[in-house]
């Protein structure tokens, strides 16, 4: 509404906005559990075709429609709504991007409850309910794992392609593998390679599915438990460490990146895929705001910028460290060589 | 980040910041409790020096500040915090515009739940909660009033002034005055007037209140219950029905207005402040994305087009209706003529 080239006097809407903003989660949700989106994709454009696909009430759908396209999801013409591209792309159900299943993943109470304790997680500097998300086998990595294989595996076949330019590697190690799909896409691209995977017992069961469904089975072997204490063996080439540091403070991430040390070959490399925010910790902003995330759900977990991930990599006896040139999807890929 | 003359490849990050949106209503929450605002007021810039003066844990408070940073409440300089002109004018306490109470009233749990159960809502054209925030005596309407007299008065007083431009008052009817700033305003611009203040009877104890530390309790009466039955009297010059109307479907309106119109005398004015998007109903986004807020917490109420107020006025009997021209902090005033 307003450029940043028109100075404007002080105003509350922005703090009213900002108060408000969980009504955007909620729309979202709303709107991926009714499937309007993909209603739309099908060709229903008014609130009352909308409604009836949707089985909901037109003044409802009205309403929900214009509040997404005030924020961009959808186009408005008249009384006419069409997908923005992004939408297209990612919230039609028929669409193999389709990344609407994440709010199982993103929006678990345990999620929620933590940041409804916020207050008390800036006073002690940590997530107010203990744990948080590291209990051991919380069932909520299993939701993740299965809600975020249609998002990853673009980003996946990106960070492995990009892997492969170093050589080729014949015994790889994918630590909190979740879904599978970052050792998975390496298994398609090292067609010799065998992958490890690192993770709880219970979400192993959704990467050995996917590593069945791509092919890749004969090749793929578990090992369930802790990162921190399960034996990961020895003479990998190449270790995957994605969206898992973030959950720790830097001297338990060390202690951890010591253990991929001693189970790599020399030359070996760590390839860790993070938000990382710029130095400034402001920007870009959703790496930079993942922090929030880990203050509120985590006992000292943080966004780590890139020096400080080269930092705790070289205290952990890794030779270099450098910022791969690729995004992979919302991370950045850093690797460390033995 | 992203310009808007820099067409972008489609990418989820808009989707994962809408379900993650619910963070900044929380962290907003957080740093209002914490009084962060008001210590970086006080002079207090560093994470370490915010955090001994709320008392939080240094590493909390450095996440918290960064993410307000993010959102452009703060600024951040190297390690340096300072407040933004919005932040410093209505967040810091000791600012005669402090708006921080608001959380009070605008995090009720009622509208909290209204949105959890939005998908019901949308589903049924209407809050999922029953009456909603529309039940007798709603203890939040007390909340609301004591929270919003610092963000209304000055609106209040812009509204009293473009309101004693059409001739002063000598009687006026203030329907749900909650604060009662509004009718406090035009007392104090109209020295002869005195004010009938309707709203729930609890409510009408803190309108008392403000009426007699602002000097016009002796001009000022009450009209406790419910606004669709309370006997208003008659012979009023202004009626001013501020942010009341968006609870209720057209048909009610109409109805109430009926009421008011008896209530006026002939030429008597009836003042409707709220927020009013444009025919499209997705501009301006603060007036048009309130229409959510309606669906999810009240059975029918809705954010009504200048043509739909005019609509339901002239429906009740009014002879003309205009759009004033200035804005009431949010809101826009309209007036309808006897």
């Amino acid at each position: 509404m307003v450029t940043a080239a028109q100075p404007q006097p002080p105003t509350p809407e922005r703090f009213f906005n900002a108060i408000n903003a969980y009504q955007q989660t909620e729309a979202m949700r709303a709107a991926v559990e009714l499937d309007i989106f993909t209603a739309l994709a099908e060709g229903n454009t008014s609130a009352g075709a909308i409604a009836k696909r949707c089985h909901a009430a037109e003044r409802g759908v009205r309403v929900q429609c214009d509040f997404l396209a005030i924020h961009g999801f959808i186009t408005k013409s008249g009384t006419t709504y069409a997908l923005a591209p992004d939408a297209a792309l990612f919230l039609d159900r028929h669409s193999p991007a389709y990344v609407g299943g994440a709010i199982e993943f993103l929006l678990t109470n345990r999620l929620r409850e933590g940041h409804a304790r916020l207050t008390d997680a800036v006073r002690q500097g940590g997530c107010a309910l203990g744990e948080g998300t590291l209990e051991r086998e919380n069932p909520d990595w299993v939701k993740f794992a299965e809600a975020m294989v249609p998002l990853m595996r673009m980003p996946a076949e990106i960070m492995a392609a990009e892997l492969r330019k170093g050589g080729e590697a014949e015994k790889v190690l994918d630590i909190a593998a979740g879904h599978g799909i970052f050792g998975i896409c390496a298994a398609m691209q090292n067609p010799k390679a065998h992958i490890y995977a690192a993770d709880w017992k219970n979400v192993l069961e959704v990467a050995k599915k996917n590593a069945q469904s791509m092919g890749v089975a004969d090749r793929y072997h578990l090992l369930p438990g802790s990162a921190f204490e399960t034996d990961f063996g020895s003479g990998y080439d190449l270790a995957l460490i994605t969206n898992f540091l973030h959950h720790f403070d830097p001297p338990t991430c060390t202690a951890f990146m010591r253990r991929v040390h001693a189970a790599l070959k020399p030359g070996g490399r760590a390839a860790i895929a993070e938000l990382v925010p710029n130095a400034d910790r402001v920007t870009p902003p959703t790496a930079a705001a993942f922090s929030m995330m880990m203050l509120a759900t985590t006992p000292s977990g943080d966004a780590y910028t890139f020096a400080e991930l080269e930092r705790i990599s070289k205290a952990a006896g890794f030779a270099r460290v450098e910022l791969a040139q690729p995004e992979i999807g919302l991370d950045r890929l850093v690797i460390a060589y033995k």
